[in-house]
């Protein structure tokens, strides 16, 4: 079945503090019990191989778009957004791509 | 085993052709049976589901950062960056994450 894929790579601002950036892996970690449509789900920060990178990924699939719409728009999902991500959210850069499997 | 997961997000230039962007689709499509180190490849272009996000994006798993490194700088990699990439990109954020598998 062809899914979708979303992807999203974050950088943070230079005030982020170590804590904040560890609020952003605590508060995804919940979201895969708390939203039904996901499929998979795996996100971290970036492990400084190549300098310029982005600071975080998140990559998650899902069976069809709907499923990832339920997602973005999920309350939980925004809430984590609003009040963990945007606060040190320098940048994002993120697409939905079709998934063959 | 933890792998790593290389994420990597492009948006191209506004007079990159649908020509062009289908060769990096052909172009990359090559790899996995050129590169022994890819453990997963998938890649696509945005279905244009929200408005201002990026155009293209490619995620490769790998079973360590040794693997990645093999990719990163696999020659026909380098070429099809050179070549068919390189002409048609505005931009690039990426990111390299552990992968807990």
């Amino acid at each position: 079945m062809a899914g979708v894929r979303h992807v999203v790579v974050f950088n943070w601002t230079a005030e982020a503090t170590e804590e904040q950036r560890a609020r952003v892996v605590e508060a995804l970690s919940t979201l895969p019990a708390a939203v039904p449509e996901i499929r998979a789900y795996a996100f971290g920060p970036d492990l400084g191989i190549n300098a310029g990178g982005g600071d975080f990924a998140v990559v998650a699939d899902f069976a069809d778009e709907s499923d990832y719409l339920a997602y973005r728009d999920n309350a939980e999902h925004r809430r984590i957004i609003d009040e963990v991500i945007h606060p040190i959210m320098a940048s994002r850069s993120a697409v939905q791509y079709r998934l063959a499997d």
